[in-house]
C-alpha cells in the first residue's frame, strides 16, 4: 500500500523523541556561561584552564613527528599500548598501582563517566550523588531517569560518609557513588585521609561501585595530593583521569582504571559511543610523554596556578566584607564562597555584571533539585592573570558590600 | 554505623552491572577481525580505508598552522562555525540544501548514530533495521533493548520499501528507520532513485524518522551518487556524514544534519557523552578545507578505489567458480558475495585462512539474530594493492572450487 493512501493525523508526523527528552534542559551552568562570556566582562565564571600555559609547541612537534613517522597515525586502530604504559606511570605518581590491562582509554573524562554509567546504571535505577556536584555527572545520568540519593558535603573534609552509610543501611542499591577526591568542582574541597579510607572500605564491604573523578589530582599547590581511593580499593573503585587539565582540553583524551575482567564489556559500550578515540591523539600524547616534557610542564602549571589561587585568596581576604567564608583549595581551579543566608547569588550576579562587569557562577547551578543553594558562588582562578584577579575581586567586593551592609 | 559491623553477603560485593549488559557480546565482526588480522594473511576482511591515500602532509600542515596561529586551538570551545560552513558546501555537492544552523558536529559518525538513538529511542521501544546491516547500529541500539523490526534488502535496489510500509500499516511506531543510501555496508548496494523518493515520502506521511548514514556518498566510481534522502525530506531525515573515509578515521570527526529546532536537545545529549568534539581537529579540518585540497584528494581516492574495485570484480569473474553471484558497488568499499545455499561461509573462512592464507568476513556477522545468512561473504577492496587483490581473489577462487565442485 502506498503511504499517501492512508494519511495519518498531522500530530503523527511530528518527530517523536524518547520520553526522557521531554523534560530535559540545557544545564543552568552552560546557559550562564553564555551570558557572562561577553567581551568586557571580567569573568571568574568559567572552568577553563589557562591557554597561555598549554604545551603548544611541544605538542605540535609531537604531532608532526607522529604524522611523519607512524603509518597508523591517521587510521583506525586498537588502543595505543605505549600510551597505556605512560598512564600506568602517571598513576604510580598518584600512588596507584595498576597494570596496562586495567587502563581503558576514553574520549575525555566525560566519556569515561558516560561509559561507566551505561555499564552500571539500569534505567530508573539509583545513583548516589553529592547535593552540590559537577554538572556533567548530572547530565550523564539524566537519560537513565534514576532515583538520585543525595549526600551532603563538608567544606573542610569532603563528602559526608555517614550519609552514604545511612542510605546503604536503609537498603539502597545504588549503581554507584560519584566522588571527586581532590579539588572538588565546584566546592574546591579535597577528601580527608580518614574519609578516603572509610569510603574505600565501604565500597568493598557493601559492594558499592565508586566512580572517582580525578581531573585535578596533578594540579596540587601545597605538596602532593593524597592518593585517590583507587590506591586503597582496586575492586570497586573506577578511577577516571584526564589530560584536559594537565595538557589541554582539545585533546579530548582521558582514561579510566577498572578491573581487567570488565574491559571487554566496557569496550563494547565504548565502540557503540564513538568506535574508538583518535589514534593520532593517542600517539601524539604518547610522543609528548616520551619526550619527558610533562614533569617540567606540571611544575610550571602548579607554580602559576598556585600564584593565581594565592592572589585570589589574598584579595578576597582584603576586599570581601565580613560574614562571608570560602574554601581554600589545595588543588584544582575553584573556590566556593558561602554568602550570608539572605543573599541571592543569582540576583547578585545580575548586579555584578551590570554595575561592575565582573562575573561568577551562582552555586545553585550545581545543586540537586530541591536543595537550597541560593547563597553560594563558584569562583575560578585558573583562567585570569594576576592583575585581573586582583581587579575582579575588588569589584566583586564592592558588589558584596551592597548586599551585606 | 561503621560498615564492617554489618558484613553483607559475599555475593553482594560483586560489581552489579546494568541488566542489559548481562547478555552483551563483543560483535562477531570485531572478534573475527582480530583472528584474520594476523601477519601473512591476505585479508579482505577489514573495513579500512587505504592509509597510503590519507592526506597526511596537507593535514599535518593544517595542524601546524592552526596550532601556531589560533589561540583557541587547544582550549574548550563551541562548535567551530567555519567548519560548519564547509560542511554546508559539502552537502550542496551531495545535492542537499541546508544551513549552518542545521549542522551538528560529532566525534565521528558513530557518535551521531548514538546521539540520535538516545534522542529518539525509548527504553524497550522499536527500531526498524535491515536484516543485514552495519554492526555499529546494532551496537548502538543494544543498550536500549529495543524491539527490532526487520526489513529485507534487495541486492540491486536496496531496502525493501514494502516491508517498511507493512510494519507501519500494522501500527508499528519505530523510533527510526536506519538507512545507508549509497554503498551499503556490508551489501555494497545503493538505493534506487524510486526507493529514495518513496522512503522520503513515507517519512513525512507516517512521521517516521529516518537516520541516513552516508559515509561513502563521496566515494563514487560511476559518476556521482544520487542525492541522499535528506535532499527530498528535511523534516524527518537525519543525515549523518563523516570525514573518516574522505580524509582519515583518526580525525574522529563527523556531522549530522537535523532540524534546527532540535539542536538544543541534541547538544545536551552530546555534552553528556563527551562534552564537545576536539576544537583542534575542527580547526585543522577547516584549515585543510580552506586550502582547497579536498576536490583533488577526492578525485584521487575515486580513481584509486575505482581501480581496486574493478580489479577485484574482474578477478572474481575470472577465478570464482559458477553458481556464485555478487554485488557491483557504484561507491564505497565493499562487495557482497552470495554463495550456493549449502556453503557455510564460517567454515569456508577457516579453510581459506588455513589453506590459502586469505580472509573475508562471513555474512552472518551482519545478520539480525534468527536471520539465516550462512552463505554470504563480505569482501573489502579499499585496503589492498592491486597485486594483492588479484592474488587474494585467485586464492579464494581455489577455496571456493573445493566447496562448489
Amino acid at each position: 500500500m502506498f503511504p499517501t493512501l492512508s494519511a495519518p493525523s498531522p500530530a503523527g508526523t511530528e518527530i517523536r523523541s524518547a520520553g526522557w527528552t521531554q523534560g530535559m534542559q540545557r544545564s543552568v551552568l552552560r546557559q550562564m556561561l553564555a551570558v557572562v562570556s561577553r567581551p568586557g566582562i571580567l569573568s571568574f565564571a568559567g572552568g577553563l584552564p589557562a591557554p597561555d600555559l598549554f604545551p603548544t609547541a611541544d605538542y605540535s612537534a609531537a604531532l608532526a613527528h607522529v604524522l611523519s613517522t607512524d603509518r597508523g597515525a591517521l587510521q583506525y586502530g586498537p588502543p595505543f599500548l605505549p600510551l597505556k604504559r605512560h598512564i600506568v606511570d602517571l598513576m604510580a605518581q598518584r600512588g596507584v598501582d595498576c597494570s596496562v590491562d586495567q587502563v581503558f582509554l576514553t574520549t575525555g573524562a566525560q566519556q569515561a563517566l558516560d561509559i561507566l554509567t551505561r555499564f552500571l546504571l539500569d534505567s530508573a535505577g539509583q545513583v548516589m550523588l553529592e547535593e552540590i556536584v559537577y554538572t556533567g555527572i548530572r547530565q550523564v545520568v539524566a537519560s537513565h531517569q534514576p532515583d538520585v540519593l543525595p549526600v551532603r558535603t563538608d567544606l573542610e573534609t569532603g563528602i559526608e560518609v555517614d550519609d552514604v552509610i545511612t542510605h546503604l543501611e536503609r537498603g539502597a542499591l545504588p549503581a554507584y557513588l560519584y566522588v571527586i577526591p581532590d579539588a572538588h568542582n565546584p566546592l574546591g574541597v579535597s577528601l580527608s585521609e580518614e574519609k578516603r579510607a572509610r569510603l574505600a572500605e565501604i565500597a568493598g564491604a557493601y559492594g558499592l561501585p565508586i566512580i572517582e573523578d580525578d581531573p585535578y589530582g596533578f594540579l596540587s599547590y601545597d605538596g602532593r595530593c593524597l592518593p585517590p581511593l583507587r590506591a586503597l580499593n582496586d575492586s570497586h573503585v573506577f578511577y577516571v583521569g584526564s589530560f584536559s587539565k594537565i595538557m589541554a582540553p582539545a585533546l579530548r583524551l582521558g582514561w579510566l582504571i577498572a578491573p581487567e575482567a570488565l574491559m571487554p564489556k566496557l569496550t563494547v559500550i565504548k565502540e557503540a559511543g564513538d568506535l574508538e578515540s583518535s589514534a593520532l591523539t593517542q600517539r601524539a600524547v604518547a610522543a609528548y610523554l616520551d619526550g619527558g616534557h610533562l614533569p617540567a610542564h606540571l611544575e610550571r602549571l602548579q607554580k602559576e596556578y598556585r600564584l593565581r589561587r594565592d592572589t585570589m585568596l589574598a584579595a578576597m581576604a582584603r576586599y570581601f566584607p565580613p560574614g562571608i567564608t570560602w574554601t581554600h583549595p589545595r588543588a584544582g581551579m575553584f573556590i566556593w564562597v558561602t554568602l550570608p543566608e539572605h543573599v541571592d547569588a543569582a540576583a547578585l550576579l545580575e548586579t555584578a555584571v551590570e554595575r561592575e562587569k565582573v562575573a561568577f557562577i551562582p552555586g545553585h547551578a550545581f545543586a540537586h533539585p530541591g536543595v537550597k543553594a541560593t547563597n553560594y558562588m563558584r569562583l575560578n582562578f585558573s583562567n585570569c592573570c594576576l592583575a585581573d584577579i586582583e581587579e575582579g575581586i575588588e569589584r566583586l567586593g564592592r558588589v558584596l558590600e551592597l548586599v551585606t551592609a
